[in-house]
């Protein structure tokens, strides 16, 4: 019963996070800028993106209920407010370069996470590798569009 | 040594948290909505989050280190992820009916939190007791603002 509570808490924190892809549109801004020839497609990123969110949380909700849990479940909460920060700095309020930043930030808190909640749980550990594979592509992604688009950066 | 290191990151988390109130900014739109005569001064926002966001951090770096944490830290990841929300969704998107589902539903969270951790140690529950309170208020005045200025409602 606790179990199911966690996970399902954990399922809220990131449906936080995921709704900021709902509210924060790429709309016609994002559209306008250039992008590399290696962006996936439009329909891959709410797929990709779920199905993180619902990894992210049932990995969390794993290494919770162990002892000696403490700096993973500081990471994961670390890394769920950057992640909810990314998506309003960037397709919000068009801050390219700020979003990179804030991208580079997630990107080494969640390979430290995934570092930690490997040494706590090998499946967990290995359920955020998907994640931290997509934030190096999302962090190239938006490093390219910062260096190309210089004239939409503010 | 790991108990510094825990209340480090948690207080990254406030800090991505705090983040969006340095990015999304009241500015003119906020200016012009009317306000209840009860709205605190604009210096007390700042200054009460701030502290705030260090008293959370701490109480959940107690937390982190006990056993049978898991609920507590699935709940404070969640309000973090929820917090994180707010002020891009509320000043950024000028969405104030959506802030205040945002707010009701971190309120809600904040108070659960706050029950656990006391459950878990009296000292870290009773520092919740001062973001309730203030969430409280918030709640109150973004209700206030939602029902008294229609027209900038979106």
């Amino acid at each position: 019963m606790s179990e199911a509570w966690i996970f399902g808490v954990f399922l809220l924190a990131s449906g936080a996070a995921a709704a900021t892809g709902v509210i924060f549109k790429p709309g016609a801004w994002y559209e306008s800028l250039k992008k590399p020839s290696w962006t996936p497609a439009k329909w891959v990123f709410p797929v990709v993106w779920t199905s993180l969110y619902l990894l992210m949380a049932w990995a969390a909700a794993r290494v919770a209920v162990l002892p000696e849990n403490g700096l993973a479940m500081a990471l994961f909460a670390a890394q769920i407010a950057l992640n909810t920060l990314w998506t309003p700095v960037f397709f919000g309020g068009h801050r390219i370069g700020l979003g990179l930043a804030v991208l580079v930030c997630l990107l080494v808190i969640v390979i430290w996470a995934a570092w930690v909640f490997l040494s706590l749980d090998l499946i967990a550990g290995f359920a955020m590798a998907p994640y931290v594979l997509w934030l190096c592509l999302a962090t190239a992604l938006n490093y390219w569009i910062w260096r190309n688009n210089s004239s939409a950066v503010s």
